[in-house]
């Protein structure tokens, strides 16, 4: 259970930026935000909390947010295990978000009005809060014509997906890359995104009840060929690719013995990039396939890659993404739930009530 | 023990190249070799033979060997494990050394006369025999003011250290890197042509009675810091390495947990090399190190850089160590043990009398 919703907090100074001390006139509604104060268990250390007005600065904007998605990576900066993390005490969770725009500051220059859909991009702390003032270069206009759950979970997964396809190895039509924990969203993601670029894609997954089912949905998105792990645990393992290339590049969300099983697939020269470790294993491959098979074993981070002057080519590809979801060839299974029933979000992205699809809070 | 010197061998057969065909009249004496008709226990399949003169072709140069090494790698190419191997039966082992032109077919143009020194550049199959008759384009002329020990072993372990040094991560002077497996000649050629450039070396080796010795010389070589596995097996490992710059790069020879030390101390970007695994025992790297740490784990193998069209660079590259061999700039300890006691040499370099310095075989 959360804490409950008590006292009022030292994040309302934490809140009001220093621009809040000009003397604009305008200031946000009084907002409700998941705060904490100190790293720990989720449902132990989040709580909401009421937000007092914040006065906007002259570039600022108030957004009043749609929604905002529960990411494994919220969970790890409440956490304290991730290594960017906001401030401590006070912290607004949550990093991506889509909003409408609310009051705009009398300087600002942006091409925004009341009612526009934004999101902070690069995404930023603090989207799990009703209302949010920031400065106007913070927020990027988006289409408001695709539910706005694609919207509030456009950044993290997909845009993981594009660049991992994109960053690493020069694909080209008729290619085949290979990954495991197909089933996730950056795995739905990068299937779909393969297809429409020509790339074939071989999936992997856990074994477990409904693997065929889950098979079916993988296929029906467009994966060329979804294997459980244990089809896979044989010699000649390349024999069931079938007419397929052997994959150039593998993505790697799990780690241990699923990430070898992906080693194993690569073709010569192939490169492996891993941007999650689901379990919790770390990576292991033998000498004679770095020195004889010459892989390369490479990681990915979304954040460092937002961090680095791409904040523009950031935006491009997140109107290119979100597209693709309006002609309906981008599309993940998605949970809404309203901000009322946070805690029960919360659980069901702790994994407490059984495999579930990724949970996003409309406020 | 090895087999005896027995019958004459399908191998006379296949040392005459397509070549030996023209009416050539001149001929090799008659040679010895080491030769091995099936993969298996170097000691038990390996055997010197007789082998009958050869003719030579227009353009083929007759050379009489005068030193050949034994690497590890010619014993895996034996035993069957190396992916590239000479055909069977009747294969001649050896992989690298020097010998002297004896002969020259009469078409040659190469600047090559009786008396040269010359390597086979790049390394080709059975360097075990006492002459040797191949296409002119094979052999490299090389300086012979150097020990012919020198010669002999320059490729395979010289030139991989150069190449490991500038092919992964552009290094400045006042940079350093890490490498485990420091004590062997690639490891000591790491420190000392680093040193030539200005590149610090943090070096690694096993806990063994007689560390302190081995970190002696290899500070003699110009090592900066030498530390044993144990003394980083700490936390805060960073505050070893002193005045010292984070290591952009890596040389991992071992495996297994010498190379995870090695990962420890990479800096944040940084790139681990594998060309050996002398542990037996895999790489393995945490999933927050790929993602966070941003590391990268690369591979290099000699003998696939001196195939992609590298034949020329690589013979200038050899020209400059043996400069620096010249100038002792460059040295390592080698066992130099005339053919007559092939039997000996094998069993020190199949580590049967216990840590042994390189073996060179002269003929």
């Amino acid at each position: 259970m959360m804490a409950p919703p008590s006292r009022l907090l030292p994040i309302l100074r934490r809140c009001r930026s220093s621009r809040a001390r000009s003397l604009s006139s305008l200031a946000s509604p009084a907002s409700k935000a998941v705060v904490y104060d100190e790293h720990g268990a989720p449902e132990q250390v989040l709580r909401v909390a009421d937000v007092a007005p914040v006065q906007l600065g002259e570039r600022d904007v108030c957004v009043r947010m749609l929604a905002a998605p529960i990411n494994p990576s919220d969970i790890n900066r409440v956490e304290g295990v991730y290594p960017v993390r906001p401030p401590l005490p006070g912290a607004v969770a949550g990093y991506e978000g889509v909003g409408q725009v609310h009051a705009l500051g009398p300087a600002v220059t942006a091409p925004l009005s009341p009612g526009d859909w934004v999101i902070p991009s690069p995404p930023s702390f603090g989207t799990w809060q009703t209302y949010i003032v920031k400065h106007q270069s913070v927020w990027h206009k988006v289409r408001s014509d695709v539910p706005m759950e694609y919207a509030a979970t456009i950044t993290v997964n997909p845009l993981t997906a594009l660049r991992m396809l994109q960053d690493f190895v020069q694909l080209n039509p008729g290619d085949a890359i290979v990954q495991n924990g197909a089933t996730s969203i950056v795995g739905q993601c990068v299937i779909q995104l393969a297809k429409v670029h020509g790339i074939h894609t071989i999936n992997v997954i856990r074994d477990r009840p409904g693997s065929e089912e889950a098979k079916d949905k993988l296929k029906q998105l467009g994966a060329d060929e979804v294997f459980t792990e244990s089809q896979l645990d044989m010699k000649n393992v390349k024999s069931l690719l079938g007419a397929l290339l052997e994959p150039a590049l593998g993505f790697n969300c799990v780690g241990g013995t699923s990430a070898s099983l992906l080693l194993k697939i690569l073709r010569q020269g192939g490169t492996m990039v891993t941007y999650g470790g689901m379990s919790k294993r770390p990576v292991t491959a033998p000498t004679s396939y770095f020195i004889f098979k010459d892989i390369s074993l490479r990681g990915f981070w979304l954040q460092k890659w937002m961090n680095s002057d791409k904040a523009e080519d950031c935006r491009t590809m997140i109107d290119y993404l979100l597209g693709l979801v309006h002609e309906g060839k981008l599309k993940y299974e998605m949970e809404s739930i309203p901000f009322g029933e946070f805690s029960l979000a919360l659980e069901k992205a702790l994994g407490k009530h059984g495999s579930q699809p990724k949970q996003v809070v409309r406020f």
